[in-house]
Order: C-alpha cells, then sequence, then structure tokens
C-alpha cells in the first residue's frame, strides 16, 4: 500500500477551489489537503483515525496509516493501528479519492479546517472524534457565529403541536439573534430552520452526506434557502451518501456545535434522542419540550426528563435562561388579589432568614391580625419566599425577603 | 374565661352517636371530646395549639388555654400563649361549642382521634400541624387502607385532554389496588374520583369545610358516591364553612395522607401547588403530568418540573415506580449501543437491496476491514437479512436495512 500522492503543487491546484490556498506555504497546503483525504478515507467518529492524527498531524498519520512512515509516536497500540489500516486500505486504494474535492469546487462548496478563523472551536470538545475538516455550502462565517447558539431537533412524524412549538422557539430565538442548528430532516428539523429564515435569523444545517446533495430531497428548497442565507455543513467529502451511521454521527456534530440542545417532539426511539444523548456527554445544555402524554410523537420528550435529566422548555425564555443567557423575567406574584404589597410588605419585615418565627410571632411583630399574616404566608410560600417548618416560617435566604 | 364543661357523662352522651365510647374509661372519653373542642377552638395547622395538646395532651391543653391550669410543662413561651388563647378565646366562649359533634351526630359522620385502631399515622408527620381529629362522612376503615395511595390532584378549570388523563390515572392505579385521595373539586379532582368509583376502587374526597357540607355544591352526588364507597373526610367540625385559609390547610391533609401527589395540569397560580410544596415539605414523592406548553392549564404542571424537580408522569407505571412498588421493564438501550449494533449499521448501510455487493466493495464502502465486514455478513445470513450471491452479497428487500 502506498500514500496517497501528497506533493505540494497538485494538492494546491486541487484546493484552489475550495480554501484560500495563496496565502498558504506548502506545508499547510500538505496539511489541508491530507485532512481532506482522511476525511474520505475513515467514517465519521473513528477515534483511532483522530488519535492518529492529532499525535502526527495529518500527513504524517496518513503516511503512518499506509505503513510508508511507521511511527512510534501516535501512542496507539499495535493491535488498534493494524485494525485502523485493515479499516482504511479499502479507501486509500480507491481511485475516486479526491472526487470530493473535485465536487466541492465545481459546487461552490468551501473546505474549513481546524487552521481556519472560521473553525468552530467547539467541535475540538469531541476529542478524538472531532472532525477532520468541514465542507460548507453558503458562508462559512456563520460557522464562527454559533456561539451561543441552540440546536433544535425532533420527530420527523411530528404533529402539529410539535411543528408549532419548533417554529414559535426557533423564531424566537433566531429572531433574538441566536442561530437555530438543525438537521434538515422533515418534520420537527424544518420547522426550525424555517422559522429562523422567516425572521431573519441565522440558521445552519447539519447533513449526513455530502453538502452538495440534498436529503431529503424533499427539502431540496428549504436547504437552498438555508445554504443562501446560513450554512449547510457536512464532514463527509461532497458526494457521499447519507448512510445511518453518517446521520448518527451527523447528530454528534449539532450537539457539539450548538451551546444547548432542545429535542421538540422524539418519538421513543427517535434520532433526536441520540442527539440528546451526545449533548450531554458533551456537557452541553439540554432541554425538551412536554407534551401531551397522550402523544407518541411526545413520548420521548419525557423520557428525556426522566432518564436524561433534561430541563422542561416551554418558551424562548425558558431556552436563554438554560444558555445562562438572562434570568427568567420575574413573574407577576401569584394568586388572586390578595391584601396588596403593603400588607405583604410587613408580614416579610417580620420574617427572619434564620429563626423560625410562628404566625402569631409574625402577627405581633407585624402589628396584623393572624389570619391576615397567615394568608399572606400563604402567598409568599408559593412564591417560594418563604419556607414552612416545624415551629413556624422564615424568609428564604438570598430572595427579596432576605433581610 | 372558664373551660368547657368537660364532665365526663355529658361528653360520653355527646360522642355516643359519633364513636364507640361504650368501651372507653372516663379518661379516654374526654381526651377525645377534649380533642373535637380543640378541632372546632383552633384553626386547622395552628401550631400552637398543635405543641400544646401535644406537650399536656388534649384535656391539661384545654384547661391550660383557658388559664384555668397554667402550666410550665408546655414548651411555648409566653408570647405564643397568651396568642393562642387570644386566638382561642372567642371560640372557647361560643355557645355552639358543641354544634360540630351534634351535627356530625345527626348526620351519621364519624369521628376519629389518634387513639383508634382507623387513625392514618402518616397525618402524624404534619407534627404540631397535625389535626386533632378526623370526621369521616362514610367507612372509617377506609383510611387505614391508604398505604399506599396516591393524591391525584389539579386544575378546577381542567381541559378535556386533563380529565382524560386523570380518569385514565386514577382508573389505572385504582383497579390495581391503589387508593385514590383528592379533593373533590370540580375538574380534575372530580375526574380522579369518577374513575376511581367507576372501577370499583378505593376513593378518599378531604374536603376543606365540613364533612357534612357537599362543596361544591355541584358534586353533591359525587360526594355522595364517595362517602357511600369510600371517605369523606375533614378536620374541620360539621357545620364549618370552607375558606380559603382551610382550603390550603384542606391541601396539606391530602399531601400527608397519600404517599405521592401527582398534578394533573395546574395553572400557573393553582392551589394544586400548594399540594405539591405540601408533599415536598413531608418527603412524599412528588409527580406531575406534563402536556402541551400552548395549554395554560399545563403551566403550572411544568412549574413543578423545573422549581420543584417533579417526576414526570405519564402513566400508571410511572406512579407505581415513584412508589416502589414495581420497577419499570427495563428499556432496551437507547444510546449508541457501540459494537455490535454499530458495526452491523455501517455494514447495513453499505448493502444494497438490488446490486450484488463483494466483501471488499462492502469495506470500502462502510470504511471497515474486510474481515470484519465478512464477520457480520455472516451474522446478518443467519439472519436472514442477506442473501448471497455469485457476484456478492445484497440485503433481503423488505428488511430494516431495505433502503
Amino acid at each position: 500500500m502506498k500514500a496517497p500522492d501528497l506533493a505540494p503543487a497538485p494538492a494546491r491546484r486541487a484546493l484552489a477551489g475550495v480554501s484560500n490556498v495563496a496565502s498558504l506555504d506548502d506545508a499547510a497546503v500538505l496539511d489541508r489537503y491530507a485532512r481532506t483525504v482522511w476525511s474520505a478515507v475513515a467514517e465519521p467518529g473513528d477515534g483511532v483515525a483522530g488519535r492518529l492524527v492529532a499525535a502526527l498531524g495529518p500527513v504524517d498519520a496518513l503516511a503512518s496509516a499506509t505503513g510508508a512512515a511507521p511511527s512510534a509516536r501516535h501512542g496507539l497500540s499495535g493491535g488498534e493501528l493494524d485494525e485502523g489500516r485493515k479499516r482504511w486500505s479499502p479507501r486509500l486504494a480507491s481511485a475516486g479519492l479526491g472526487d470530493g474535492v473535485r465536487i466541492a469546487a465545481a459546487s461552490g462548496i468551501r473546505l474549513v479546517v481546524p487552521d481556519d478563523p472560521e473553525w468552530p472551536e467547539q467541535l475540538d470538545d469531541l476529542g478524538p472524534h472531532a472532525p477532520f475538516c468541514l465542507w460548507v455550502r453558503g458562508d462559512v462565517a456563520t460557522l464562527a457565529r454559533l456561539r451561543p447558539s441552540v440546536a433544535i431537533v425532533g420527530a420527523r412524524a411530528s404533529t402539529s403541536y410539535g411543528d408549532h412549538v419548533a417554529m414559535e422557539l426557533a423564531a424566537d430565538l433566531a429572531g433574538s439573534g441566536i442561530p437555530i442548528v438543525s438537521g434538515a430532516a422533515y418534520g420537527i428539523d424544518g420547522a426550525a430552520h424555517r422559522a429562523a429564515l422567516t425572521v431573519g435569523g441565522t440558521t445552519v444545517a447539519l447533513l449526513a452526506g455530502g453538502a452538495d446533495r440534498a436529503y431529503p430531497a424533499g427539502h431540496s428548497g428549504l436547504i437552498d434557502r438555508i445554504a443562501r442565507d446560513g450554512a449547510v455543513v457536512s464532514e463527509v467529502p461532497c458526494g457521499s451518501m447519507p448512510t445511518k451511521w453518517r446521520f448518527l454521527q451527523r447528530n454528534r456534530l449539532i450537539a457539539a456545535l450548538a451551546d444547548a440542545t432542545v429535542v421538540v417532539e422524539a418519538g421513543w426511539r427517535s434520532g433526536s434522542l441520540n442527539t440528546a444523548g451526545h449533548a450531554l456527554e458533551l456537557s452541553r445544555a439540554l432541554g425538551a419540550v412536554p407534551g401531551p402524554i397522550t402523544s407518541a410523537a411526545s413520548a420521548g420528550s419525557h423520557k428525556l426528563f426522566r432518564d436524561y435529566g433534561a430541563q422542561c422548555i416551554t418558551s424562548g425564555d425558558d431556552v436563554r435562561e438554560m444558555l445562562g443567557l438572562h434570568a427568567r423575567a420575574p413573574q407577576p406574584s401569584q394568586r388572586d388579589g390578595r391584601p396588596p404589597t403593603d400588607a405583604a410588605t410587613r408580614v416579610r419585615d417580620a420574617l427572619s432568614t434564620r429563626a423560625w418565627r410562628d404566625a402569631s410571632d409574625l402577627a405581633r411583630r407585624s402589628g396584623m391580625a393572624r389570619d391576615e399574616v397567615e394568608a399572606i404566608l400563604g402567598v409568599l410560600h408559593l412564591d417560594d419566599e418563604v419556607e414552612h417548618g416545624p415551629s413556624g416560617w422564615r424568609s428564604v435566604g438570598g430572595g427579596r425577603a432576605g433581610r
């Protein structure tokens, strides 16, 4: 097995259509070209390839993969490397190794590698499972504007409720400047992209196949619009088929790119649960939108609450809060028109954050009738301003009553 | 202020219609009668009265409350006792102190006190806020059969979704022998009681006013049926009005009686959130049923997920699991269950239902080693997922790999 031809001049010619190579020296050009080779040789998420590239750089890793330049510096066991070589060799021997670059150049699709300023650094959280490069149809600068961003994903077989909620959330968030990341699938994904586009927001679609292939075909118009106003992104070379495996791996990119993943409707075995799992593994925020328990399309969301500890998302504000962007707006004081603020203020004044005081004590301290005090304590209790113990009440420390 | 007349003979006569006093000695009869006085004198949840009764017993506590027998053993501050006396004295002086017992006797309503075998001991978790006694319309034995039991509560202004879910849950649980506790209100409460009765299960209604008063009046028929097949319970004497305070305190009894509280639909300011708060304070399990985020009737449920850590309840099984009654059947592992499924997925991805492909071709397409592909093909062949022909392999049409 010989290494692919990595001479600087042909690499520079091949990349000219997909990357700004004019300002790069030969080593950088070869590095970049070797990444495109890796993206064609290894399936997404190949951790052995990722570790080899991380240890040796993509060029030497390629030489090591072909056995042309054995190295002890790669940190892999001999067995791992042997297994990897067996996986990679059929494609390394294939004649079509450079097809992806040619198709990309012909389609106006750009290459983005970790050295590029547009590279989304949050992908590095994937460690050895990070992509070797990204293929971008649309504005590559979009990739650098995804902090923060939110992934809105969910069932292909969504209900009108789910579509409605996805659109409302995406329009709210994208309209306030938070980009929406999703997978361009039918159902929830499509609704989220569409709403983001409608409000003039930013949206990014991650595809499981090549960035030149609109999938699903019925969304080719939508994917065109995403490419025009945002970016359509893939880690596999142009011309690649979307396979089941690549969908699962594409989900890890969605989870890694966004700061938070929100699942809007997911069946019990939805692929969205896979995205949610990746989000958790990456320590990204995870939310899910509840729905009727009578709807199979929400069963996965409810499972995320129970088994994954997902946040309950009911509004764009909930998402912003999850992102730490701003605190929830204070809710209007609960309950019907109880004796208003003056009386409540007097009860708050009578409360301590340390000593438990019963209602009689509070009535005396506040100079109010006991039953009035108790009524107000009931309201404050519902507002979590006070807590109730065996010997009375006290205000919750740090709250607005904390004095 | 003089103590109410606590002579054994009149007490025995008064209680004869509401309690089995024949086998009790005079001290026990007086103790029992004093509790009925306390239930008429102190508002529900009066912790000072509770501590006084706990320290001195109801008879001496009553004497202490009237100043007839000052005692240093009650553990209350002088101020607390004075305030209590101020609160209690108007009712102690009232001519109608024994009315509740007379109405109960006339209505066939029974008295249950902590000494009775039917007393639900879980109420003792309320400490000084435990009720002095219970007034029960229906079968008092029901009270001793509430371990385990589930409180199903929620919005009065419920939707048809909420009513449906409350009925399904209550029918499932009550039908499997788990009693349903609720508050007899319109909406969710009523749906839960009704479904429990329909399946021949046990249900208990806690009222905020006297057990002789059907409240709401529109539920008098339902409350009659609950009394006939289960129990209608109150801690305030017969004849008492349901007040706002008593509703809030009634909620503590619902939360304390049941092992778990499940909120099915609750508006943002629903009284059910108060019940939920009591359940948490009492270390009872708390669950809520999700609903559409577009429904105001589910806003409180979602708040319980976010702010109270409520469990997400989607079925009777979820409730049973929360009660520790049986474990949920283990779900098939969701996440990416790497080998062997992942490798098989990649081979399936590489197969066609039409074209025959040899192992080398499949290795290249899947990005896998040829020998690994052959091993997986062998397994898939055994499962009849693939067929073998003169020029290679293809997947069997109509199977899960059919694409």
